[in-house]
């Protein structure tokens, strides 16, 4: 019989190790604290496979989710992992944006690299760095060279979310098609099926996270497939035969990116995405200027022109002269055209090999245009629609934008409509379909981003992969649609955007980027287009609110000539407001329902604020601290009339001034389906 | 065969009708919307019963909602009526409290008096008032004197509010016991049961909305009753034979009150409550002090000491001393004793009949320590437990504030400790018990409330009837409790109360005004007591910033003299918050999560800011546009430790002292179940 004595060690001894395997950070943990020592990672292995956690104030945000990769030969990157080693290391930078949303962007974080290797005869290793930011995590895995890892295949990527709460969930569908465009939807985070970043969520606990990704290349983008459990597994784009990735080291992957703030007003001036992106690499970018354009384009969606050719033809001579004319006039420097090249006519959607990307319409005279354009002070931005016809294109892209450079078109809108697997791959004599956001298709637009730079050209892309702040590395990357936009107003067949989409927008899409919405339709009963039951969900005053709310680089100015014309004194918010930005601050926000950003103009003085609701009214306190507070400013008030409303009076405006100062307490009021837009300016400037 | 013209007509006509029945707003409806326009009241008779509905913003906020009575003779008040006359008036002042969280109150409304007459013999006439405000909603009964309705026994009120909107209610249950000393809960409105009021809710539109009334006086309290179509139905709390309120003509009853605001954070400032009350009825109310102040109470609750005498017996002359001489010493303005009248021993719970208010036990000697007090330039607070002895009570009310006023106390603390359908009341031989919100209490606490003031003494009500806003007419009426209390934390059979419930007080009771919480407990895990399972569930700076949070124009320090000794640093805040504020601003607000509220010392310059946060640690990022743009200030900051956390290590703080302007933004670092208290005040006054 064994002494009571002896029994009793062996207890704790067990008890001790028990305890370890418990405890959520063991001795041997790597933690890795933000800067303000709030949010906290832990990255460790568990029975050998690599694991993170992510509590902020000490409370789990992110439970013990699972890291690493199944490759196709059947091998893992997922256990019978060791800790070769692991750096920390701290980074603090402010680095100037070229253009945005803010001038100055402060890098602060501190950085885990942590070396895996595999036991086992091969010795396969994986890094993975984590950052942490005093708003979130980023972290990427990178696999070095070595002589048992050289060409990769990925069959899958296993990395894991697992939220510690059921939380509420702003997302779009990652359906077969592939798309952006859906409405967001919201509901726990236990019922999702599959859905695109970036994932916005609300938490029972207050906070507001966004799960995305940086710095997507040369890889497949990423969606998220929910489990009742509340975890959120990646899964990865995959090429037409199934493999997510091809890569041969060193390689590595996007970074995924974890938001965590208090409030979603915190997520639309969270950096984290463009810190995580590598420093400008087009040298002197001093080409690469942000403006605002009109264009043809609008007409088509009132179906009173057409991209193709004929009676209706949209792309005329005459018709851009128009265009151009209204430019110089109004001071928007960019005017774009749709349908300007061969190939719109006949079945295009479903064969976008028949596009030209050099030879005009005969009744769009190309030169003559650049030439008249360029007296008037403004520039062309030309128009590339692919049509999934990414082989077409890349033959073409060369002298495609040769001829466009040499023109002095100084942006290109392109434009990708078909969608899902339906983008046709050649090699040899076989023929492949591909998924637009799989590898082949993020290599493509950023083969056409560099061919762009080549050519000093800026770049607009319609039916995107998603943004993931290259542009901080390639900024002529300018804004990207990737999302319901304007024209879904104006296809009755789709239903519109009711009235919430731009209150959710900003805190969803907007995250990842820049967006092209094409804002500003005055004539918001379509009275100008033949489809009567068409309308824009908006008002007049929300219309312009949306400038200053939805970011881009470029914006356009989306309606007709005569439109703008016939509503001059509400036109000049769109000629005054900046497409450049000192600093951007956001005073309300609740996602869904409403958001009031002010922004104020790079480099001047002048601050603006767009205000917009969802179909309901509401009046929202605004203090003016943001100003100067040794200044008198001038308010230039765009706002809903009081008997305004989206439904039954969306275009009756006021525009007010008065003299504000930085104690002045703004009440906006927003009818239903409304909004405010308000310049401010020092008196002085008068 | 008819002609087919005539056919055409017919339909026509039989189809206005039907749009009319329809119509919200028929022809005939009275409508009285706020003076901003924005809110919307339809007072009206359908099929000649009255009902109303609210808008805002032209959207329905509450639906069609039936008004009226059932009295026990049978007859109703409910149907039957025509409009005899509609008389509208608007109606803008401007007035003083004499003491309170804002220094100066607009009345701004529109009123609408609509007289309806029943269509028979007897022609009953029911007045009903509204009063529509930029912020809500109040409306009213009146019975004008008429020869066929004299005496009144009402049945039922059938007032309703139909929900627009199945709102997310933050509510505590109308139980049997019929207290307010519940934690609160939130769900959807049509899954209530019965509910007190303030009842708050947040509509999926994005609104917050409160039911409460206002001016209870002679009249039931009103509960709330819910159902699955999101209709709340007044139920009115009974006399003990079931008939809910008697009355003669000419009678009025309670406002019933809608606040609806764009934002949680405008409930706390609206005060449509105070504004629906008749002025100060005292004259000159001079005598009326707010102040703050300490006693003998907590360390009966910490078992240390017993309100009934013996060894343990608190209010000793000695122990009163060692208060009187703390609150001398550290400019407090009372001392409160509990237990220092006989009654309080065997098992006064169930016998409040043995209470005397007027005899000290013998160790408390009552003349020496008010004696005491005034020479040391402190008064004593007096209490009275009636433990729903309430005809003991009242036979002694007047010898109890006669003695207390010929002795200089200034304030008494009362208690109604036994609550539900416990109180006695006897006539003749008859013993009834009534139900401790009902008619019969409702006079009492008004009885005693007009004793006290005769007396010039302030009064603090435990287990009161809810706050209506009466304070406005009897200035006397300083603070409730009505809620659950600090003690709770000290009761581990309770439970405590989590660290949210402090962050949904503001949004629910609250808005009823001011609650006597008795805030400020230093030693948090209570090592002064013997219950070791009890703590508190709090920082030692979220306790300060209650101060700031939870207002009361008498507000205690709790906690004992050598606790707060040992934290003089701390203890400053205490002695620096004012009690009485001219103005009150709401910085971040979002209910159970955290709210944070800045007040303004009355006629002085000093700004004191309190946030708090639930179990979950923030950072909340807060302007100080609200100081005087002209002026530097200091701020004297007590914030939670970096490693403070309301579990692990809930006494951590740091006090900062830094320079700030109206230009500076804090941000506010809240630990897990933490706060942030701050002072600041001119720089030129160091």
């Amino acid at each position: 019989m064994r002494s009571p004595r002896l029994l009793t060690i062996c207890c704790l001894a067990f008890a001790a190790v028990a305890a370890s395997a418990l405890c959520p950070i063991s001795a041997r943990a790597e933690v890795v604290r933000s800067p303000d020592g709030i949010i906290e990672v832990e990255v460790d292995l568990d029975n050998s496979a690599p694991f993170y956690a992510v509590r902020r104030f000490g409370g789990e945000v992110i439970g013990r989710s699972r890291l690493g990769f199944v490759l196709t030969d059947g091998s893992q990157l997922t256990t019978n992992f060791k800790i070769v080693s692991a750096e920390h290391s701290a980074h603090d930078e402010t680095w100037t944006q070229p253009w945005g949303e803010k001038k100055n962007i402060r890098d602060l974080h501190h950085e885990l690299r942590l070396t895996l290797e595999q036991q086992d005869d091969q010795a396969r290793r994986l890094v993975l760095v984590f950052r942490v930011f005093n708003d979130g995590v980023g972290f990427r895995y990178e696999f070095p060279e070595r002589a048992s890892l050289d060409e990769i295949a990925i069959a899958d990527e296993v990395t894991e979310f697992v939220l510690a709460d059921d939380a509420d969930a702003w997302w779009i569908p990652a359906m077969e098609d592939n798309r952006y465009e859906y409405l967001y939807r919201h509901s726990p985070v236990s019922q999702l099926h599959k859905v695109h970043t970036p994932l916005t969520l609300e938490t029972d606990s207050g906070l507001t996270i966004c799960i995305h990704e940086a710095a997507l290349y040369d890889y497949a983008s990423m969606t998220l497939v929910g489990k009742v459990d509340r975890t959120l597994e990646a899964e990865l784009v995959p090429w037409s035969d199934g493999v997510k990735v091809h890569t041969h080291t060193p390689a590595q992957t996007p970074w995924r990116t974890i938001q965590i703030v208090d409030t979603p007003g915190e997520l639309i001036t969270s950096y984290i995405s463009l810190n995580l992106n590598e420093p400008n690499k087009l040298g002197d970018v001093s080409w690469i200027k942000p403006g605002k354009y009109v264009g043809v384009w609008w007409e088509m969606h009132l179906n009173t022109a057409t991209w193709g050719s004929g009676d209706k033809h949209g792309a005329t001579t005459a018709n851009t002269k128009r265009f151009i004319d209204f430019a110089s006039r109004y001071g928007f420097d960019g005017v774009l055209v749709e349908g300007w090249n061969v190939g719109w006519d006949g079945n295009w959607y479903d064969n976008g090999e028949q596009f030209s990307f050099t030879q005009p319409y005969p009744d769009f005279d190309i030169e003559e245009l650049s030439d008249y354009a360029r007296k008037k002070g403004v520039y062309l931005i030309g128009h590339h629609e692919t049509a999934g016809g990414i082989d077409n294109y890349e033959r073409q892209l060369e002298d495609a934008y040769d001829l466009y450079e040499r023109l002095g078109v100084r942006a290109v809108k392109s434009g990708y409509v078909v969608q899902g697997q339906n983008i046709r791959r050649r090699e040899g004599n076989k023929e492949f379909r591909e998924w637009s956001h799989g590898q082949y298709m993020v290599r493509h637009y950023q083969h056409a981003l560099e061919t762009a730079a080549k050519h000093h050209i800026m770049l607009v892309v319609h039916e995107p992969v998603k943004d993931t702040g290259i542009r901080r590395t390639y900024p002529n990357m300018m804004s990207r649609e990737g999302a319901r936009g304007q024209e879904y107003n104006a296809w009755d067949w789709q239903g519109g955007n009711p009235p919430d989409h731009t209150t959710i927008l900003p805190f969803t899409r907007m995250v990842s980027g820049p967006m092209d919405y094409t804002p500003g339709v005055f004539d918001l009963l379509l009275e100008k287009g033949d489809r009567p039951n068409n309308r824009i969900n908006s008002t007049l005053a929300k219309e312009l609110a949306l400038y200053v709310v939805i970011y881009a680089p470029l914006q356009m100015a989306v309606d007709m000539p005569e439109v703008y014309e016939a509503h001059l004194d509400a036109l000049k918010f769109i000629r005054d407001v900046p497409t450049d930005w000192e600093d951007t601050r956001v005073l309300h926000a609740k996602i869904g329902d409403y958001v009031t950003i002010v922004r104020q103009e790079r480099d001047g003085e002048d601050w603006y604020l767009g205000s917009i609701t969802d179909e309901v009214g509401r009046t929202l306190e605004t203090p003016l601290n943001f100003l100067d507070r040794d200044r008198v400013y001038v308010a230039e008030i765009y706002r809903d009339a009081d008997d305004a409303d989206w439904k039954k009076n969306p275009t009756a405006y006021e525009i007010d001034k008065m003299e504000v100062d930085a104690n002045t307490v703004l009440t906006l009021r927003l009818a239903p389906g409304g909004g405010q837009a308000i310049r401010f300016y020092p008196k002085n400037q008068e």
